[in-house]
């Protein structure tokens, strides 16, 4: 099996499943489904460190590799979710070379960064393990999500160590007063994922992108972005069950009067 | 909303979701799908008591009412589940009147049969809860998946108390010496599961059954079961993220040498 | 500190607490209190094994003693919580002479009984733990709580290692056809219980019984019964919380349109 | 049932209860009381993040609301904690405009603040929930407990957004050098509380306390106070617990060598 | 790798880890060892079946196959444990060619026996997973450790499916009247567990072992046994804390008035 | 038993545990294996603040006093952790007086500090338990292991309540260009670890160190380090496994093709 590292490049597309589930049975689920990575999301997810480390576990016997979304940039919890084995994280709400440059700091041990020596997890099982193979191996991606943020993208792309710009939609699109994707017209919201993509491409660094739906995931691969979030382990659960739901109450006239679900939340 | 039990009837189609990741937000998003009720897995699901309590309280938040699978008929796992706060048990193997009435009595508090005093949680908010209000609401299923629980069906559903008889088709199957449903002819297989079916219709009890996809589960509503199971929770999670998958890669022609899944199982 | 055991005597007054919440600080916060026992019950309680280890752990750290009582007479579910560090057990609805034996063969080592070696925490800071000490030590105490346990309630005291009969009082009324407690004439129920305590005193064995409040505590300790259960943390939790608001609702005339308690279940 | 938002004004008393034991059972029991809301304590209280989840699950099914107090200001945090459906947050140790504006702006999506889009349990089960709606029901307090915060109360209350103002008692005693409620003479705290009510009233800003007890909870009834915390779990219990041993051991002349509870923390 | 069923024959070494401890990072540690097998000690191990599923996923992850050491022959148990994962069981206090086949049959699906149908994470990642390639592969494993287990050894064995037994050296040495290994004479104690070996090779069943220590280990594998277990967690741990602590406190006259370990119990 | 306070002072030798393992079974094992305190690892052990609870009190227990490390400098976490009943804390990454003097605040009620006033566990069951009596009795860490941090520790240890000084090794080594102890030359290492010693005593400081092996821990005695980390938990069930299974596999030759380990990280 290549390594993650190995097969990361802008062009090199790479499908992952996103996990805001709380378990490590379904995060193993999801580790046997055949993704090339997955999220286990400490921002949005309702998952906190002490569920992460067994799902992180879980994930590591299917052999696919796991991100981990942190809350925010705290170098303190970076270095705790790098020790317990993340190949790498995702942090939100970036917005200067600042701030990308002290998470790259976290993520990598000197002369490179201030990361701390104490891999406990990371290191087991891995041959070779060193601080030199650990600031080669962890992958680094900031995520875009907010004009401000946009408007330092350059700068943002340029701090060594950055591996990849992930665009979080329904948050530049909130924070630039624009409707989510599919509600009125994306015009204007779709010119700048675009625009972020180019400048990613520009720099030679990997663009992420998340999708709800397998339509817009191929959207998504034709528009030219690399690292792709398909739906998560939510919105599969929610969607699957009301579509399984609804064929038998459609087909049956069959009612309830108990609760139905809304659309679930996209993150 | 009307309780369970003033629906529970012969005839009155209630659809319900399955729980078998140990997980109380997963449970609470099938909570909010729309089914007549769950089931948490405590036989086949990765789930144990004590991650059970906060799946029922989840549960409750939505509203639905929410049945436990226990192991088997131990009358003190029946309590307990009973006692936290469960509308019904249902219960593998069934395979004798003896064992039917034993169950019923694990939930009936005297005079009915020998359920202990202490309904922690399940009187919560239960106004004029009683010994006679739970006797009543309770609602006890029996699984039918052997040839021995076949033979002795009509004596089974015979025991006062039996408020349902829920078919373990796999199970039946393997032990009958039968292909499972949709492998080979499974002419016999079906036959035994009609069987079942109208003994429970004679005896004015609700027959039960599970399908793993939209198309069984017409087919079962048409056959005229009365109590049907929907896709598991980790049916809807692998087959939901495999779909999604495979639009992108059969789009995209990209691939991966990650673990890919076999079939979830059916329970 | 005088151990439980040096302690043990009918006449000799103790006075215990109930934890039926599932937290190792609510049970290291009772241990706190003055209690001359804890039970940590796996009954009634909301609480299963893994939850269970940690409150006795939190409970070892306040110096207070604590029994268990476990769903059952299962010999393996003994053991297990006797391994974890249980003074000893509280068994409900025995029955029998058999049932009682059957239990306190598991509560002892060979030659008393057939408890298997592996005191994995029992042992830990207990200096010259041996199979002689923890056969002497750990107190094994049978409820009774039926028409039958009450019918052969002599030859189940004179099983040699039954250390006390606790009387289920609410489980002895219903399977006797009585009311509970002070609902309507409890002049039988009052005589049965009676008649239990001057049973134990005959055969020189401790009686327990439970009281959900102060003025039932006085009325069993004057009566002579020498294992006194406290108000559960349930009840302390809830009388204490509606007796707050009462308090300021009446004062003030405040009123609420939230969820109201009906009274704690006594277990 | 009027929501929380409705119903929140200077001049109506609401009455909370206080968890600090992280135990989603002890939190549904509160939950079932009849408090105007709960707050789930992850400052002083023995919970973190991955038990507060459930607890507010469990506390859902109840249908109180519930705070959450958060350690400190940290944004992460706090949108943490609004995704898993807290309907709103207390925040400790404000001392200025600046915090508490930084505080509005985590509670609020764009264009009011930077909450980031992902109301993963927040917004189940709630109909037309929107970033819209959301900022207008999440409810943001700030706690007054230090000489600075007290100082700067005018500027902070100023802020739009601030919803409360809830005093820490002990905390403003001892950074004020002053001896805590009730011991010694309490006339200057007093008057400190008093000046932060009043100040409160003048920018109508409901004004917080908590109370340990019934008489204290009136007193500040009276003074005016708008919500009111009446005691917490931990305060309840070692209480309960120590009033129901005292009745008997004061009644029968029983003793103990075992451990005795000092006074419950105040928080 | 070669899976255990391959290499499972009399005179085929294999050395064991044992996990009493309940945490799936140490669980993850041993699998990190080299160990032929894991044990997760259900019976004596502090560890419930929800702490044994996350040890048994982290286990995966080291490719190292684990038993799980159930508390009895209880069927509903057995089946659990495997559909969670594990590469057989081990039964403890087995006294009858009854109880033998019976766990036999909780082991294997039908026509081989009863087990039901739903092994739900046994089946993930495994290609070609089918009731009759489980039968194949689960290890089933019987515990002879009293003097009736011994005296019904040849019947046990004879029973078709069990592929092992293991002596419970310190039970069989209790039950029987004997020291401990070790203590006093050990002759009669060491003819008993050569006769049990014995037998095991007659009949061509593998026979296993503990060992507290590397001499005990050597002198089983002189002796011939098959399968040998390794000190356990807590051994090594508390071992290993003493030995480096006696070193220090040796060399410099430190002394501490803290607690001091008593010997560690041998499970 | 004198409290740690007390025997606090330079010269003084004090021998501590370290518990890297997410365990309170593990954690009790190693307070009562004679150690004079315990360190709970909340920055490199894999374990966070929910799962730290329960280690706290199973190893109140056993009467050894726990330090937390918790993961940065962070107020809220450091109020936690003592609320908590930590007897102190260890703070990592420590560079200037600055930090420093803000850590001190966080362990100290006011007038000393800020700390924030809730001891909600840490007051339970200390007889005279008061802000005075805490600020007394918090044993305050700060951790040396950057050239920032060497170069600024004079300003460090002159900061009023810094009550020792512990070295980071393995990041010392790393963050100044040289390679970890025992590799290479370590002539400049031990250098800059003995400058940062004769420096603490200087100041009258307790200076604290890690030891992986025994020969090491020798070593830092003689150097005249007061306070001595030996063999973390993880580095004692590795090293024990390995020890054990090597001594089998080199006497008899046998092998396995089984995962096996790598050194284990020392933190």
């Amino acid at each position: 099996m290549t390594s993650l590292r190995d097969r990361w490049a802008p062009g090199s597309l790479s499908l992952g499943g996103w996990c805001a589930i709380g378990s490590p049975f379904s995060a193993e689920l999801l580790g046997r489904a055949g993704f090339d990575w997955l999220c286990v999301d400490l921002q949005h997810g309702l998952i906190g460190y002490e569920q992460m480390v067994p799902m992180l576990q879980a994930i590591a016997a299917t052999g696919t590799p796991a991100f981990v979304r942190v809350p925010d940039g705290d170098a303190g919890t970076i270095m705790k979710v790098l020790d317990a084995g993340a190949v790498g994280v995702i942090v939100p709400l970036v917005e200067s070379a600042k701030q990308a440059a002290a998470i790259v700091q976290a993520c990598r041990y000197p002369p490179l960064g201030n990361r701390s020596w104490g891999p406990i997890r990371a290191s087991l099982g891995v041959r070779g393990f060193s601080p030199q193979s650990a600031n080669r191996d962890v992958i680094c991606v900031v995520m875009i999500e907010t004009p401000t943020g946009k408007a330092n993208l350059d700068e943002i792309l340029e701090v060594p160590g950055i591996d990849a710009a992930f665009i979080g939609t329904n948050d530049l699109a909130l924070s630039s007063g624009l409707q989510p994707l599919g509600v009125g017209d994306s015009t204007a919201l779709v010119e700048l994922l675009e625009s972020v993509r180019s400048a990613c491409r520009k720099h030679g660094t990997v663009c992420g992108i998340a999708a709800n739906d397998a339509q817009t995931a191929l959207r998504w691969v034709e528009a030219g972005f690399d690292m792709l979030a398909l739906p998560s382990d939510i919105a599969l659960l929610t969607q699957g069950a009301r579509a399984s739901l609804q064929a038998v109450r459609e087909a049956t006239g069959s009612r309830t009067d108990r609760a139905e679900a809304n659309d679930p939340v996209e993150i």
